[in-house]
């Protein structure tokens, strides 16, 4: 394992942290904050250390699989741990565990929250929460590719490691200026976001952190009823944002290039906004009962749809209180998730589409046995490996999902809670059914479920392998032995 | 595809119902009663039309793999209506739904049932109900295929249809003697049941549908209350004969044949029995303050684990009453299901074990990416395409339950109630959890959800394949065209 290149990521890592404090820093100054101070407590030391970690460049800096794996589930650990000391210094969530909670549910762009009164915190700290998402839709790693140069297939391990999706494409042959790119496109939406929502009349403080909730696909709110206050049509424009993170961030840099034809031919987004529409036609059709008007029960409809088939977990109203098939509904779009290669987490779009190729062909290899077929997705052939490791993650998913349950459940509550509470960190939403539904919050749940939620927040933001990797006590074997001398 | 061999197949598979119905007909015969009459006539109907159908034996007995599908489950289909039809004439069971809802459930093996009170039903339709347990749990195909002769690959075709796990180990070399020597296990181990319960006091009469219960792990009772009011020894014998009609029956095959050592080192065996030691003391603990004392705890919580892990269905006590960890446990048996090639349904242990092998190579491959290993059980490589086959029968199982739920879910009843339900048929156990909790049962669903149940058994006993191949449309292309010939 090359442990002086895990130092200098972590560094880095803890550098860009400390720099992006000064965010809520600034803000926490402008509304003159006595809170802002432990922020800049953090920033100072975290800036420090990172810099001290990474001063020296090491000579190998080459980083394979595994130490990919290791190197992108410390670095969200360790942004975790940093994230929620600001919180438990100023006392707005003193004890670790539910600071821990906190900040893990913002980096993997959950939105779980264990505060009961969100109104009470600092706008420094309400920022900070939000930005959370916002670092952690895109990955803090991407961003470190996106500004240091590393060798040959290094960066693509690590991005690899932290990108969601079955596959990491490419989109320009160097992963550095991919991920420049992706940066790009991120920024420039989130911007874009914020001016739409700002001039549509939602106050400036809340569009900046509404648009971070947006854009990382995260879910935390400014508000106790998260959107239900907000008009309608500004409702309506952060579900149309919510839809468009969720979208694989390629059919956006086709775009940026014009390969118009390319951005429209993705089979991903076809099937992700044919779900959509079809789902939210079920739901509408059935709580039409529910709401003075069509039109309201078609924007509640579509607005939940958006929040939750792309994992953010905002709410306009409380949909525990749906029927069974509209309940049903939404708990399958949590498993479901955004596209790959977004900001959305859940199991994602490809990997159901490869998974449904997969299931065609065998029924095919019965009725035909002698055809063996491969299976394109947007006419590329899909690796047989790449199905295996697809197939591979349904199982391991649900090994997990059960196992988390499982622990959950010596609490003694509602099957319906201790499912939904699972789906909905492990996917990445926030808000489920029942004793956390919409209205709800994690609060009262014990340390040793938190630390599941928490474990399962970032194994499903960093599609379970790197956290199983980096947990694998083989990882470690041999480590403290020096490297065999090759005999010359 | 070979339909005459497709005609004369079907007319064996009503000639063996006709026959297996003079049990019910000599019962009603001793009781002396009316509706004897019924399946007197049905009998008659089905040997004659059978024998009519199989009169002729086809020329080319050759049967594809496509061919065993289809074959196998329109026996099934045949099988459940020709098995329905003396409930509706009795009256006993009068709507057609119904009735194919109880025989599909008879014959899977599953136990749901739609009567309020199985008390009133006369005593040759309480036999015939539990005997179609007793002919499904080994499968007629097989018992077919122990009878009659047929060609090379096409017995391995139907038997690798009909029974249950990954992959169907030839016990012996030739596949008849291979059917011959599962039934004669089958029986042997049926008649020591029914003569330990009888010798145990228990009604003779009830031994024997209990003994065709157990050993098809079907469940169907002839009391109002399942197993509750019988003596707490006579539930501990049941409780250990279904453990055993839930391992897999290779494990027999080598006790018989003195292979003692092969027996003992089978991997999924030890893997099933201690699943059911340790969920039975995780249960015993959460449920101890319920009983009077530790041992009526623990008679309770191995009763009821021993009937859902070999998804028996028989109950001792409300288990709906019983903490979340308990119930989640249970659910989770329900989903895992007995040993392969057991006459017990759910997913297998022995697939498990292949995804978790496979999972511990993919990790390692992380690791250490360029040793490539093979997947072993017991000693044998597991060959990757079997591998595959176990993933999307994951996959396959998931999409199913998921598209189950949703129809279920309209008709409005809790999440729990729509969950447990398709889990409890689709896995072939019976009783689920709230409003189909063990004292209650499935009479008030709907015709449309009846009829997803009535798919869910079988295509759940069935495994997938042979029923999603039955209903492609793809399966049937060409038949009506005549064959190509061949230029010489």
């Amino acid at each position: 394992m090359n442990i002086k290149m895990l130092i200098y990521i972590l560094g880095k890592v803890l550098l860009i942290e400390g720099v992006l404090m000064l965010l809520p820093i600034g803000c926490g100054w402008i509304y003159g904050e006595s809170e802002t101070v432990y922020y800049l407590v953090c920033a100072l030391a975290y800036v420090t250390l990172g810099y001290l970690l990474s001063f020296k460049k090491p000579k190998n800096m080459t980083i394979f699989i595994k130490d990919g794996c290791v190197a992108t589930a410390l670095s969200w650990v360790v942004l975790s741990i940093g994230g929620c000391i600001p919180f438990i210094l100023t006392g707005e969530i003193p004890s670790f565990t539910d600071a821990m909670f906190e900040t893990a549910s913002g980096f993997s762009t959950t939105g779980a929250s264990i505060l009961t009164n969100v109104e009470a915190m600092s706008h420094c700290s309400l920022l900070w929460r939000s930005l959370t998402h916002w670092i952690g839709g895109m990955g803090v790693l991407v961003f470190l590719l996106a500004v240091v140069p590393m060798t040959g297939g290094s960066n693509m391990n690590l991005m690899r490691a932290e990108s969601p999706g079955p596959t990491v494409g490419k989109i320009v042959p160097k992963v550095r200026s991919t991920a420049k790119m992706l940066y790009l496109i991120y920024l420039a939406m989130t911007v874009t976001e914020i001016i739409i929502l700002t001039l549509c009349g939602m106050p400036f403080f809340d569009s900046l952190c509404s648009s971070f909730g947006t854009a990382g696909t995260g879910g935390f709110g400014v508000r106790n009823d998260s959107f239900a206050s907000y008009a309608p049509h500004i409702q309506v424009i952060v579900a149309v944002f919510m839809i468009m993170f969720g979208m694989n961030f390629n059919f956006y840099y086709y775009f940026t290039t014009k390969q118009i034809n390319k951005a429209f031919k993705m089979s991903e987004i076809k099937v992700y906004l044919a779900v959509i529409a079809i789902v939210t036609a079920i739901i509408c059709f059935s709580v039409r009962g529910l709401y003075g008007s069509f039109g309201e029960a078609l924007r509640h409809s579509f607005f939940q749809v958006a929040t939750i088939i792309t994992t953010t977990g905002f709410a306009t109203t409380d949909f525990d209180l749906w029927p069974s098939v509209a309940k049903f509904l939404l708990l399958s779009l949590m498993i479901l998730g955004a596209c790959a290669s977004s900001t959305g987490g859940g199991i994602k779009v490809a990997r159901f589409q490869i998974m449904f190729k997969s299931v065609k062909r065998e029924i095919q290899s019965y009725i035909h046995p002698k055809t063996v077929k491969k299976i394109h997705v947007d006419g590329k052939t899909v690796d047989s490996e790449i199905i295996h490791s697809v197939a591979l993650y349904f199982f391991i998913y649900m090994i997990i999902f059960a196992t988390s349950m499982f622990i959950v459940s010596f609490e003694g509550h509602d099957l319906v809670t201790v499912f939904s509470s699972v789906a909905a960190t492990f996917n990445n939403i926030g808000p489920g059914l029942s004793l956390v539904g919409p209205t709800q919050n994690y609060s009262f749940f014990s340390g040793l479920s938190k630390w599941v939620f928490i474990f399962d927040m970032l194994a499903g933001r960093l599609e379970l392998m790197p956290l199983i990797v980096f947990l694998a006590p083989t990882t470690y074997k041999g480590i403290i032995k020096k490297p065999r001398k090759v005999q010359s």
